[in-house]
């Protein structure tokens, strides 16, 4: 971290400021110009409060050089991290694709829908109990028992489940949940980050819609502070002024994620866009990126689907898909999935 | 609502559209063009799942044409809901400034910053004891006993508190705060608006800053839904693309919303820039556009001030923007608050 | 200008850099920290090229801690800039009014309108001649005929006028206008700005939907950097993902220029917004924010308007405004406009 | 387009609304429901003034539910338009890589460069002569004798070349170019639009950093409108809140656009992130997305770049993503480009 104090500042100031920054462990190259005085902070920065230096007088201006997360630093960790749920493995050269329906229905609709994902190569189920919805009119998901059912698919086809929590009231209600998501909405939800953090179970962090890759990373460490190593960040679009699509999915971030962090990222391209004609394209351009999965909603009867439905691929389109993928990742380092 | 059906629709599908709409108590009147049938629902529209409808194969697009919001809705309340905090009247003819520091701190600041604003005009007081932070090492407030120093600070002042709330598992804590705060970050945080709206106390709503007036209306209306009427909502900036001010404070909102609800509305001049400078031509710009009231952040020491230093206020230059505010209230049609 | 050299960069490396960097006139603090080489740049860094710096493999980062623009910086010009248009005074304590229709029609029209207009307090008239249409089967103005007419009004009248330049093809054209107008999809358009730099004539700079404020001062800089000094900023919207108001005003950008720039600084409300029912309390609001100026859509005949209409005024609800900004304006430091 | 009447209008301004729609060859169906009057207006709807017709009294809201594009539009034209360039073809199953430097800077540079990607695959040229730069201090390119070298370039290595106009006045100076290139602060550049639509050659337009793909296929209209038949749209990236790259690739519009019309669209990583090892996983990023083409920028000497050198690549890197890129084509539905 730089910091640049004023030139015509006063010295008592300076040297009430440097000290507290001592005081704080950190060691201080000072460089006095004639235009400006700046210090280096030497030392771990990231829990140093950069908007309270620059409210400071005599400060001009403040520079993070460093990044302010820590435990999801791939500097600190240069080994990519393998989250491993009940033997599927995220991250490093594996591929996997997240599947199933946008809200669970009935027992019938998701074991169906579990047994026709697996068979088209699908590692882990999905399912919304508790769904997100703008409007408190409409169909706000079968809640508990909407858990039950995909416990039920669970059982059926052995495939581990993820599926989102809404509150913290809820947590008891997640304990046999392979995998807990945090949705979009939630992702600066701090006070249920840390409760979800010390479920010690596998976190499914989806960006928030207005979020930027570093406040992204400072919610994965939120969750990693409470003792959860086993976070996956998931892509799914950032609001912007193009209307076509839902929200313009940021495929950027992989990469840049590659080089910040050593936690596996996937995408979820039907969320981005909104436009279940668009699932095709875009996973393959997840693949092409270097994601390490996907997380795709399929349902067997999409025309019906209680909500989201506009979305929802049909299981044949899906098994189509998983195809197409598989044939390209061999080109991008990673293991074949069928 | 309208819905266009596709040219070459399936009969059979239009009328299992037409009987499942009018089963929900709506009348359609169809018009049969040329190159579509439009259908015009007739009705409360507001419970219509809109993406449901566009998922259907025969649907080429829907268009909604009324607001989905209803409690909140000018249309079916056109007039103002004044507010009512122990005598302090939000909307209407009145103007409100609500003040006080970013964080509490300590009994002696918080009572301080109190009288002082109180003395220059202010009604309620800020401050906060949960503390949202990008960063799970940045201070995250006094919490439990923030609240408590609030309510030492109402018991010597006289004024009412309003204050944030991060969890539904800090309810109880919230029994005797005036008005309950939803912040920027919790907009959409479904769960927490239901059970704040079942506290039946003023909430006050930030906007989201990657939020639509509509989705904040829709958010309102989560909070409405539970019984709760006292809905005041506060705009605080927009996440855009313009690094030089934190936020971009969207002032059309405050003129757009006062056609769409009869709720108040006011403005946080001091979060959305960050920049203390700023507060001042933005908190006249907000009176000058028909804001029911301000809340702003005053300091008695900014620079050692825990958080968000940088965009406090010192109490004297508080007292000189309230006078100048007062000036102008008359021009705008609101009563003098000095 | 701040650079970070890496830890473990070459030495040969460096000290080509450096020498090159004197070879521009820089002066060069070095600061050896023990994670970071920092280099100070003393001097005018306006015209280092930031991103070729970035591009060495030595270099870490590159943090600019002055700005990049320079005629048009108060620090070197600390005294506000009045623009003198035929004794029409931009900037300092004045607050100028322009209006007039959104596109010229006819003689009849704008003559009337003129009329209109400086009946109520304003100043300079407006009218669009050439105008950027998104389509381009829509109306795209009367053309050289529309300057003609505009001539007339001003004769009349005596009405100094402004309006838009679309191409340097037309520079002859304007040889009688008395400001330039640049429009917001052609604030980066260099090569217009350069040669109506040339021009030596007032120039209104209107901000790009999509710009930030320090790219809009440099493009006031290329205007500048040509000889001309009378360049007044108009703020006129960003594009957002908000979709009720057609841009989103940002009025933050008033009081941020204030303090960037020596430049005076008008609000556009009717485009910004393109609602008419929102200029009143936007006009306001510009005034409340310290601008130095308004520009309003007017119109006689807002249903037939050929194009924008649905953000045109009345004359008569024109003036109630012009009464309004005036009954403010003593109260932000500005003289009187009636 | 669907108009939408207001339930308390004036009979008699609904007759001269409905008379004049006529007199523009449109036919009308009328839908008088108990909330409001449908007018769902049939025939070529594109030419018609949306923002016109919404500001009428009698106007509640207006909906377009046809794009108002045509020459572009693929409902239209179904078949997807081959780009054919001296007997390189963009568009179909064809995959075409445009690669050359930022910047023209010398014969030596462009003619090394230029046979290095010829080698590495790639089938044009591409090179900035006249460059768009927000600083007018920052180097603005070689100008005339940047084309001069190019030329030099075609003649040595037999590629065809593309280069960006900045000017109508330069019109002549691209007679020898193969392709015109419209950069993204000039995609709603109207009156250059139109020029360049009459030079009948192929022109590469970029998308405008923050325009909608509407937008996009309107200025692609434009040309088109002025006979130009052989447009090839260029992603660049939009801009968003994102800091980390600078702009924001979106790769959904590949697909949406790919629906709307007929025209090839290329992608250009390079501009896109601003950073040269974002490139390769782009670059397959949108080989997957269904991309016709890439644009690239290649240099021998980064280090020396005069002008966005941070995010130009090497010519070994260079033909390690060709070989890449090939390999994942067939899977795509595209032919081999090695």
């Amino acid at each position: 971290m730089i910091i640049i104090v004023k030139n015509n500042h006063d010295e008592k100031q300076l040297l009430t400021l440097t000290k507290w920054l001592k005081s704080q462990g950190l060691g201080i190259d000072v460089s006095k110009g004639s235009h400006a005085t700046i210090l280096g902070l030497v030392g771990d920065t990231s829990k140093v409060d950069i908007d309270l230096i620059r409210s400071l007088d005599i400060v001009e201006n403040v520079k993070r050089i460093q990044e302010p997360f820590k435990s999801a630093n791939r500097k600190f960790h240069p080994e990519d991290t393998i989250v491993d749920v009940n033997g599927v493995k995220f991250g490093g050269d594996n591929f996997q694709v997240i599947a199933g329906p946008c809200s669970v229905e009935s027992e019938k609709q998701v074991v169906e829908i579990a047994n026709q994902v697996k068979q088209a190569g699908a590692t882990i189920l999905r399912g919304g109990a508790f769904k997100p919805r703008t409007s408190p009119y409409s169909f706000q998901g079968l809640r508990e028992s909407g858990i039950e059912l995909l416990l039920k698919a669970k059982q059926e086809t052995g495939l581990s489940i993820v599926t989102e929590i809404m509150s913290v009231r809820h947590i008891d209600l997640f304990k046999d949940v392979d995998i807990v998501q945090i949705g979009a909405r939630d992702m600066q939800n701090f006070e249920l980050l840390k409760e979800v953090g010390k479920m010690k179970k596998p976190v499914l962090l989806k960006r928030g819609m207005c979020n930027t890759i570093e406040e992204w990373l400072m919610s994965a460490e939120y969750i990693m502070s409470e003792g959860c190593k086993d976070v996956i960040l998931c892509e799914r679009g950032i609001r912007t002024f193009e209307p076509y699509t839902r929200n313009t999915l940021d495929l950027s971030a992989i990469p840049v994620l590659k080089e910040l962090t050593h936690l596996p990222i996937i995408v979820d391209p039907s969320h981005a866009s909104g436009l279940s004609r668009l699932v095709r394209p875009l996973s393959l351009a997840s693949a092409g990126v270097g994601a390490d999965g996907l997380m795709i909603e399929v349902h067997n009867d999409p025309q019906r689907a209680l909500c989201d439905g506009a979305q929802s691929l049909r299981p044949e389109e899906f098994a189509s898909i998983m195809k197409s993928i598989n044939e390209m990742l061999p080109h991008v380092g990673k293991k074949n999935i069928l």
